[in-house]
């Protein structure tokens, strides 16, 4: 781990002040006993940030959240797995600010104070007669080491629950900074989300949050790919309750550059986490693309070669396809030159300018064999980079995504048709 | 058929003055006896239009034709598969050429007047000393009825031939158009290309042919996916060598229309053929898109919900997920209003109001579960439209395209390395 941080226990419950619990409801089996209603809670008021899908197709408690962020610091989140209330109309909006003030009638704060978000199934209502009969017991459970408990709960095809905390001095304080995550290809059988929700006891100016917040987010979230689709119920969260007592962080100093870059380290983490734990997913690569003529044309290239259907397919296979490389290189829409690419796996060059490089295949078979690898495509024509965290693409991904009828079975178990 | 087509046996030598033949020259593999190096050939001068890729890396073969054609009209084709001569640098320039010029003398024309055309593995150099060989016997076998050995001297990954031809009366003379195209994904295990070739004897002035060609292409090739995956080979050729005698078409006639149509026609059905035999595809899906605020709109949203992985999954288990189309329709950059989308599979609506339809799920899933069928997506916005013809994506295509080291192998069998 880089210095100077200390990895501690937990994940969103790792910072002082924050508290955490989760229940089973059976939101979408009612005979299953799996965790999926959770609340994070913050003893003290916090200052927040928050980043959404730019999915123009919105989830219910995405459009409550992102309208109360606007004017309150949420210092709650009460949040689900197995419904993802997307495409209910008035109905969700009705359900999701149910959920939101019911549990701040229990915690004693305002309902604006609670975030609330869901991930799983699209276009059936929220089972709230399920629900309701649990905020009670979830608040009565709250304590500050169930961190993991909520990361249970809202996981959906993840095959694992993805939390990360560290520790780190500023001034004579430590600071913490935790959280956990969910995604497995933006996606459950039936389409779902990737949620993170972070929280940190540092005592930060909101000013100084959001300029963290902000780099942190494109370094990390921003970065990471599965299957290109985007969900509509994407969040990000970052609470922060000053519980610490450390001297207000403000912009610009010291203090602020050090906990930006422990935000983004934490973020990174489950972002990564995300890629690695993507749905039937058998290898995370970087992409790296060096020496663009734009920051613009770095992105295009690194999103095309990230997304591509045939080389993600080769990864699968083991094979250092560099050709399928160029190919989506070359429709990235970025201003190439064939004739001065060069594509490197890891540092060997599998492609010099334009052409088949002097690597030895077994070589370059080995390192895209590896469940972890690095390609870097150097454009030689600027000075702009780019990279994205990505994934193969399996015939097993198709094969769970093919969920036979899965959408309807579940609407009729649901009772809604 | 529509009125007053009429089918006619063959494709690109269907029409009068056309002559084809094709050889085995073992491109792919020395050992096998298919047809690998095709030619079509004009016994009159034609005037000609050409679309290529939209990939900035562009094969050799396609540098060449591409500018020959901005000062001659070729009269002759001469296409292989097995390797795309692409990513070969100034060798692959070089080959193209030889192949254009070594034709180009056999048949006493210039060599300008032979455009190249190759699809297959991209960054092999073409192993010339197979092709060479087999100029003259590809010369000496040209006849009227070989369409066909073209048509499938072209194919790489497709499981059949397609080609498709018409004749229909202007004026007092018949005209016919015919042609021969390969696809399957715009790819071959690694990688390849969608090539048409269309001829016609039609007497038609430059103007309405490029009129005519633009019109039917833009319904046509420029409307179809199957993995999104742009190659950069793809080439659509179009000859017209006046044969059939008639009065010359002009711009803005009646004429010109009945040609326009009946090229779009015949192209259309080569186009849709290609995506029935994309690579392991089990469905032919239409996305039309009805409503949408603007042209570009509707284009959009088309291409993202053709292109979304998780779509063509469920399409694949016969899943009528609407969810993830309406997810599709949100990211797709398009200005939507989530409330006011309708999604119709068939006639039936999925998705109303952007919520759960009244239709019965058991009647959605019957349809998804066809062959082929339409998806319509109402924005109720403004009166923009678009349609994609697509496909499903089957866990056997990444299985096909995994190709396990399938690029290198042939390298080494060719001697490349």
């Amino acid at each position: 781990m880089d210095q100077p941080y200390t990895r501690i226990k937990g994940g969103a419950c790792a910072a002082q002040g924050f508290f955490g619990s989760a229940v089973s409801c059976g939101i979408k089996n009612p005979e299953s006993d799996r965790l999926d209603l959770g609340l994070i809670y913050s003893e003290h008021p916090c200052i927040s940030r928050g980043a959404f899908t730019q999915n123009r197709v919105k989830a219910a408690p995405l459009q409550v959240t992102q309208l109360n962020l606007k004017t309150t610091h949420p210092r709650a989140i009460i949040t689900n797995s197995g419904n993802a209330n997307a495409c209910t109309g008035p109905v969700g909006i009705s359900d999701a600010k149910t959920m939101a003030k019911s549990t701040a009638k229990l915690l004693g704060i305002k309902q604006r104070e609670v975030a609330v978000c869901s991930t799983g199934v699209i276009g059936l209502p929220l089972p709230m007669a399920r629900i309701n009969p649990h905020y009670e017991d979830l608040v009565r459970k709250l304590g500050p080491k169930n961190g993991g408990d909520v990361a249970r709960a809202i996981i959906t095809s993840d095959t694992h629950e993805k939390e990360f905390a560290i520790s780190f001095p500023i001034g004579d304080q430590r600071i913490r900074i935790g959280g956990c995550a969910k995604g497995a290809g933006m996606i459950n059988p039936n389409m779902a989300t990737m949620l993170c929700y972070i929280t940190t006891d540092a005592n930060i100016a909101e000013a100084s949050l959001e300029r963290a917040f902000k780099g942190a987010l494109e370094h990390t979230f921003n970065r990471i790919t599965i299957d290109g689709d985007t969900s509509t119920n994407d969040t990000v969260l970052v609470l922060a309750n000053g519980a610490a007592g450390n001297k207000t962080i403000r912009r610009r100093s010291k203090e602020c550059q050090i906990f930006e870059h422990a935000l983004r380290f934490v973020m990174n983490k489950l972002a990564k986490a995300i890629v690695r734990d993507g749905e039937r997913v058998t290898k995370f690569v970087t992409v790296k693309v060096k020496n663009a003529r734009t920051k613009p044309d770095a992105k295009k290239v690194a999103q095309a070669v990230a997304n591509s259907q045939l080389v993600k397919s080769s990864w699968n296979g083991n094979d250092p396809n560099w050709g399928r490389i160029i190919h989506a290189v070359g429709y990235s829409g970025a201003l190439i030159k064939e004739e001065i690419i060069d594509i490197f796996y890891e540092s060997k060059p599998a492609c010099e300018g334009g052409l088949q490089g002097k690597t030895n295949p077994e070589v370059l078979k080995n390192i895209v064999s590896k469940p972890s690898f690095t390609i870097t495509i150097d454009l030689n024509q600027g000075k702009a980079e780019h990279y994205i965290y990505t994934s193969d693409l399996s015939p097993e991904y198709v094969e769970f995504n093919r969920s036979e009828y899965a959408y309807w079975k579940q609407a009729k178990e649901d009772g809604f048709i």
